[in-house]
């Protein structure tokens, strides 16, 4: 299998192509396994596996929405070899699965989907022109961005109705509730934080998906695991609630920062440990000022401080000199 | 008449210049015209006519303030090509309506429009130099941001005082009132979503714009309505208040993305025309955010989502290799 | 001493370093000069003496602040000009202070501070990188984005106690009460408007500040006091309540633009004098209107209208062939 790492620095797989329509369904799963960065096809299709055994309703959404952008970005002629790695194809898994979970799942919510997933693609396209200047890819920027922007339309479009979860998607401010932490709160916050990736909050899903990532890379679970561990510690000693900490809701973002920095772009050593350690940190601490800040307009966080901690980490790299970053040589 | 594309992507004219003062009039009528991507001075000219029989105060407003950011660009000794085209006009222009609608018509306001005249100018080649590294255009965003700049500081500047509409900038969440959408509601919507590209909510302003759409190019005419009418769809269908749909705001970012795309930046064909309306639903959808997103702060959209759209599908673009940018070869 | 211009257009000092632990307090030194684009120890120290005079937990601040993210950038190998120059110092010491302003000194806000100074000199490393493109400064921003961070994030942290501070840092809007300002308003505000660049609202420390400014340049301390004074003024005619102009809140920013544009960027002619005037106008209106924007949120608007003024007007400058600036040859 000839690996090399495309100008986005996302893993491309050149390998011969699958035949129709065997390679598009290849496509799609590893779209849904590079939601978490993972350019392999049986850590979709369990990542896949762990969405519908907690609800088949968002198993479907995911599958819609990474069937579109992908789709979408094939018509378009974009370049195959990004592609066929699923680089087109997780924004929009994510986006179906965000209006699903906060928007009421009505045709006009479905007809959205698709749209937006279709956009998805536009954006995806966009951040790799923007952002290939600095050698930076684009993460899950599409998704969270046109996601907002439907969650927020909805103040003005009357029959686009918002489930329950849309204006507590803030999290309340926390009383000083350290007492209440137990080891309970540590085991399901730890696998719910890995399941939040997608919208899930249910341990045995995060377990899943920790298989799932056994099989893409061993490295990536074990940063994965260490990252949702890092968000929970640093949201319980800052004082964070309780529910909060036990719903995974510090973990995710810190969960995608340790894969990115502990098992992507950097060869591990001792400097890049601490770097990657000093990024899973920061990301708890931005998820909190995220949130708050977009608590005004009753739009959650998303992977919005995942992406602002990465692009903020990797762009500051070139400069420290003795941290090696992977595929460029 | 020469016609090239310079390096922002906008049709800049090299004819021998006229002499002083009539090549500067000539500028002005350009940089009139430039609101909506027309570099023809009798195109600017028909906007004029139809702004002042709506309201001379706006006529002369949108006259000083093309005219001040058009000297400022002069004396500062920006590109003759540049200024000779209007692009150094437009947003001068606006910002000056913009200011008259919003605040009282009083000589603090008349001050406030020739500093925020020229300093339209400094915005527009900062984003020259900023955006050239992508070769997209600046578009109306110097515009948005030097207006809301000063929106905004009415709540620390005591004397400037804002008129009525402030507050309401942002528009009621709708009831579901598809019923009482009528035939005029979609006529009136059409020619008003085309003034409101001026603040002008006046059909009759509508009608003469569009003639002088026609005058500088018919295509341009036709995307325009085609715009217009998408954006209303569009409301329309998701459940928008009936006054707003009425009102054109759903429609003048819309017009201004189907010129930008269905009659300047690409050749037109079928995989063009589709892109163009993708980008011209889009724009809809990104209005009722941004307005949203900006309630809290009472402060208007503007044509901030026909920026971030049409920012958004230019930087997309060579990612499709099917796409044809016209000028580029 | 041999002087040259980084690529971020900030003067590095070539000279042949100092031994350990000199060098590494001069290192320090220049960061706090740096705060005001000043690279002189001698001005550091002046202004550490007028922080101390004020009080002595934001002089141990300030000190902290800037050692911590100094300390991070040798530890991460940057390059030692810039190290050596104070440029990894002066964010680290301002979001120390900007800490101890705004939360309760108990040991979390201390941890906080070495966390934030140390993500100051990533967010540092950063802006570099991504700024090097177009050849402008850093600035103060990664102060400004790491600050807010940690304030916003006091909302879901329950053990991150805000001072009072916080919650009116928005200043009221202003009734018009031009008469009530005298002339002691203009002489206070003049020199809390420099001193209010560390958080200092006191007219002694303002002196102090404004010598070590005449020690690093006198030119720079001209600058400064012009650009004092003209914030002021522009607050004082759009009518701001005569307690913010005391306070020198309308000052500090216009005080960092007119040293940029005046003493530090641009060769000193008339048009750069004009441009600069501009520029120090435009600063007072955008803390304005950055102030305003940010109160919903609770959160204060530091010197992110220097920030932004300066980043407009230097990306412009380009355009604009008369202005000659300084060190590109």
């Amino acid at each position: 299998m000839a690996l090399r790492f495309s100008s986005t620095g996302l893993m491309v797989d050149d390998k011969n192509s699958l035949h129709f329509p065997l390679s598009f369904f290849d496509c799609v799963l590893r779209g849904v396994g590079q939601v978490m960065l993972q350019n392999n096809s049986y850590t979709g299709l369990l990542f896949l596996i762990g969405i519908f055994y907690n609800s088949p309703l968002f198993g479907a959404a995911v599958v819609l929405g990474t069937v579109v952008s992908t789709a979408t970005a094939m018509l378009l002629g974009v370049d195959r070899a990004l592609v066929r790695a699923g680089l087109f194809g997780f924004n929009g898994g994510l986006v179906a699965i965000a209006l699903l979970y906060f928007l009421q799942p009505d045709l006009l919510t479905w007809a959205c989907v698709v749209f937006a997933a279709a956009c998805s693609t536009i954006f995806m396209a966009a951040l790799l022109n923007l952002l290939k200047v600095w050698n930076i890819p684009a993460l899950t920027a599409p998704f969270v961005f046109t996601s907002l922007c439907f969650f927020l339309a909805t103040a003005r479009f009357g029959r686009l109705e918002s489930t329950h979860l849309l204006p507590t998607a803030g999290l309340p401010k926390a009383v000083t509730v350290e007492g209440l932490v137990t080891a309970s709160t540590v085991v399901e916050g730890l696998f719910n934080g890995i399941a939040q990736v997608f919208f899930q909050g249910n341990v045995i899903t995060g377990v899943i998906f920790a298989v799932g990532l056994v099989i893409g890379s061993r490295l990536a679970c074990v940063t994965a695991l260490a990252g949702s561990l890092t968000g929970l510690l640093v949201a319980w000693g800052m004082g964070a609630a309780e529910p909060a900490i036990r719903s995974g809701a510090f973990g995710f973002n810190s969960v995608l920062v340790a894969i990115a920095f502990g098992a992507v772009f950097f060869v591990v050593d001792r400097l890049s440990i601490a770097y990657t350690l000093l990024a899973t940190i920061a990301a708890a601490v931005v998820f909190a000022s995220v949130s708050a800040a977009l608590e005004p307009l009753g739009v959650p966080a998303l992977t919005l401080p995942f992406v602002l901690v990465t692009w903020m980490f990797l762009l500051a790299s070139p400069i420290f000199p003795g941290l090696a970053r992977r595929g460029i040589s």
